[in-house]
């Protein structure tokens, strides 16, 4: 059950050192403390090594990237990789330029990182070259649907063989797949898309369940998944009337701080797929 | 009537690029998907060309700005232009220094910007060289005041046609002004004052009014200004005794996500002047 | 009594220069207007000198620094103290790395800080060369008790002699110390830990508080201590049983916002130790 994967979190605390944009690291770095986990964020050259050791994981976000920070973030995902940290590559809008595209893909190939979560346009332009990412948002031709699903897990289980990690492609179902086994989620709330960063923050999230859960880092990526839409539903409840995308920020993060282990076994909705 | 000009915006969902500060960029990011719109956030040189072809407006907001995103600001900006799209310059502390303004005077003048928005010190400091900004508030002795009010205008409306864009001066009242027609905004309360990046968000929000409204660029942006002001207005009075400027943050967000046409169409005060 | 210097603050309204990490600069532009101050963020090399000038505070905190950003907060530094204007230094995860130890140890002696906030580990890597800091948080180890509590005030005091100006470690227990008389102060809530950047704020604040008080730095350091622990303690109270750290960090800000000099009085917890 999915619970004890977020127990292991709030037991072993991980320190989880992002590289990320500066759009929505606030959020990131509240969401890694409502989940049990400590955030350092750190992006100059020199300290690289240094903060990694003390570390047990690491996202590379590449929502605002620029040439200092790429050299950062591959300097810090090959130490962290040496040291057998796991490390989460958010390759945020892929697609829309690229330097994006160019910056994600290098990082994939020289950095091996562990999971590799974005939305559908932007993993795909990863392995089908230039996408049609619609800036940080999915293209609506991509989405995942039950009608295609199992031609989307096709396609996604060959790109984690090609890329050698687990692939998370996330959305109104979330595909978590490592190229053998293939998970759905269908938590989550449409709301969320309202919100900038839940899925910055939901890589933070795969961070922090990676680092603390040993080997099993596909159940653990899943067990991300499932707290973060998790989260969107209990937050999406607890919505008053008045209350937009603001306070739904709140929440979600608020949602996670109390979400216990229970509620993420009963609430949790996955299947192998 | 304006509601029009906000159902534009939902209809369009425009992607609005923005190089802004650091200090509120999550909230101008929350502020643009509360509106209807998408924003992404980029500011590598390398990726200016490629972003602006994606997006359909550009918000340049100076209030980190360093040598670096300086020269992705004009880029982006002359990319903007050259594809059309209306650019809003944020000249933010424009006269508390010359980086500042001597910035802002050379954006203004090689990217042709749709619409400049400022405080008053601000916007007089790029028209009549070196102002007396407190930071990044108005000076008290250039506030815009009932009894000052037709002087105000003919002094805006002056440098509206100057530099040939229009020129918003937000405060206690707005003045909006392409030149020839000025429109005075009176919607807002004091104490929005008191919440970081409520200007940020406004110039933000202005992009993507402009960006959804064609050709009607000067409604386009009172209708900015109004559901701003609005918002405040609403968010005031959803405050509990207890809250204070944290959530008032939020309660604005949140009043123009939930913001109707026909609450827009009520509730803005704004007349020509 | 030290309401009357939240007073003082509220009735300066100081602008404060802030050249701060870009993770939670948001909320400390927040918490500067909810205490009456007014924040600016500025860190080009080019503006240093005048920024400084329309100021009366500084606060360098190094949590997201880079080799252009270190340049700007000296720069920044020696402006303030030509000036005569506080600088507050925040060596966030100081032992972390050499390049924060060693930045914020240069920092400390070429600028003159007035006072100097942090962890208990941080502060210690600045006086004893590499720490244990376990990211930007103390080391269990490290912290202050009760039972400890005279041999850290020796130590604190003594380190307070050392660098010629105010150290203040925060923590369960704040010391207050300027190498001849040690304040501590029992305001603040656990559940402050599990918000990002209480201690960036905190640092706000006291950048704040100092300029607005003239020569009485200790007492205003103090002061400072005891509002955001109060504002911690406050906030902990309006907590809603299925709020989170998200809202809590909310609250917080909130609660300084609507503090008045009378609550400050009533509920400081601090003494001469």
């Amino acid at each position: 059950m999915l619970g004890t994967y977020l127990e292991n979190v709030r037991g072993a605390s991980p320190l989880v050192h992002c590289i990320t944009n500066y759009v929505t690291v606030n959020d990131c770095a509240n969401m890694l403390l409502a989940c049990g986990a400590s955030p350092i964020m750190a992006d100059d050259l020199a300290e690289m090594e240094e903060i990694s050791s003390i570390c047990s994981g690491l996202v590379i976000n590449i929502g605002t990237l620029n040439s200092r920070t790429i050299t950062s973030m591959k300097a810090a995902g090959k130490a962290a990789c040496r040291l057998g940290h796991p490390v989460i590559l958010d390759p945020v809008g892929a697609g829309a330029s690229q330097l994006r595209t160019q910056t994600a893909s290098s990082i994939m190939q020289e950095v091996c990182p562990s999971v590799i979560r974005g939305n559908i346009s932007e993993i795909k332009s990863l392995f089908q070259g230039r996408g049609t990412t619609k800036g940080v948002d999915a293209d609506s031709a991509d989405r995942v649907t039950e009608e295609g699903l199992q031609d989307a897990v096709a396609l996604v289980n060959g790109w984690a063989q090609d890329a050698g990690c687990i692939i998370a492609v996330t959305g109104a179902i979330d595909l978590i797949c490592d190229g053998r086994t293939a998970y759905c989620v269908r938590n989550g709330h449409p709301f969320m898309s309202r919100v900038t960063g839940t899925g910055c923050q939901l890589s933070a999230l795969m961070a922090a369940f990676v680092s603390a859960n040993g080997r099993q880092t596909l159940e653990a990526v899943v067990a991300a998944a499932c707290t973060m839409g998790l989260a969107g539903e209990t937050a999406r409840r607890r919505l008053a009337p008045q209350e937009g995308n603001a306070s739904y920020r709140n929440h979600i993060i608020d949602a996670v701080c109390s979400l216990s282990a229970a509620d993420l076994d009963e609430g949790a909705r996955y299947e192998v797929c």
